[in-house]
């Protein structure tokens, strides 16, 4: 096991102690909130009391082979807690997400959690976002308009694919990835991609994370941005 | 034929005159558009050569039986004219539009036409916008959060419904109609709504009608804005 995959088993394991019996929690999608979810099943094994809601279809399957009972996000008011993880975080704790195409239920799970957590290795911390392709759900009846604007706005955009066909979500929407190398006012960035006809979200998470954990090689770190509005 | 009827049929006719030889046209959704597309398809039996973009499965439709060449959105970069209606215009301009449901779709081709004509009947004149209700349209996943989010908000949200079923957009989702009574910062609202996760589009069309042909009785008058700003 390489060093950035022992710090995202890390971080994952430390996050999973911060459940208690009785939460509801949100569940997120990728190779380091695996890791939690995994923690969580052997936590449930041993007693743990929790239901929880999923992000996507990939991490809904990892939860019912672990045993960790589901709810729809229809039965649910608020979410106690969910653990997820980012492609970046910067320094005023703002991230990009997205990376695994599950932005949208990510951001809506996110939207009603009391407590956010994220999970990330050492990599994933950066003085300004961007270097990471930031991603965006489009309608696909939009798709090509969305394209052309996102090109004359010189955002560089290139549409998702996987294995030669567009890639599509679990919400049967596309992605479009922006190539933005760094990105000034995340806010301002936000509001104007969603402000295009036809884009439903992008992959910007700004003023939702509560708590970060970050591996460090065999350690790890525990950041709390102390900055969140809070709406709970 | 009563008075309203005559309005929309007058100002639907009178759109149909702004249409030349060459254009690609833009064919919105409705009962007064519908009166244009109808004026449209008798001058093609007289000759006019255009191509059009249709905004809804019910205008794609018609267009075909009045032998309208219709173009699907991936093959214009851009609309000539779009001919559309609204479900209210203030004096400032703004409107609201979606009381069909085809709002979505009506967003996207407006905004990639250079001109956008709105057909009316002397009733959807207002002062302020918001008598008539505001819909948005939302991705079904979403449906239980986002109504939850407006209920706080006050914005006494109702999921529109056909035949006791939820109301199915051609683009697969669904339809909150918003009772605000009416709208003080139509602008504000617009991304407010816009950011809210799940939410893909909302009925506020600001900054995007050039000309506005109101049926008056039997006469008509056309209002051009401009305040409007052009991008192209």
């Amino acid at each position: 096991m390489n060093v950035i995959e022992i710090e995202k088993e890390i971080a994952g394991k430390i996050a999973a102690d911060y459940i208690t019996d009785g939460m509801i929690v949100g569940l997120g999608t990728g190779s380091t909130v695996s890791y939690a979810i995994k923690e969580i099943g052997e936590r449930i094994k041993k007693g743990l009391k929790i239901k929880a809601v999923s992000t996507s279809k990939s991490t809904s399957i990892m939860a019912q082979k672990l045993n960790i009972p589901l709810l729809s996000i229809d039965q649910v008011d608020s979410i106690d807690l969910t653990v997820d993880g980012a492609d970046e975080i910067d320094t005023n704790f703002n991230g990009i997400k997205g990376g695994g195409g599950a932005l949208l239920i990510e951001k809506i799970i996110a939207s009603i959690s009391r407590e956010n957590i994220w999970v990330i290795d050492s990599n994933k911390m950066v003085n300004k976002l961007g270097a990471f392709p930031l991603p965006i759900e489009v309608v696909p009846y939009a798709v090509s308009t969305v394209m052309k604007k996102l090109e004359k706005k010189n955002f560089k955009p290139i549409l998702r694919k996987l294995n030669n066909m567009n890639f599509i979500t679990d919400n049967n929407n596309y992605i479009i990835d922006l190539n933005l190398g760094h990105i000034k006012d995340p806010k301002c960035l936000e509001i104007e991609l969603n402000m295009i006809p036809g884009v439903i979200e992008n992959g910007l998470f700004l003023n939702t994370v509560d708590t970060v954990i970050v591996g460090k090689s065999s350690e790890y770190e525990i950041i709390e941005n102390k900055f969140k509005a809070k709406f709970f």
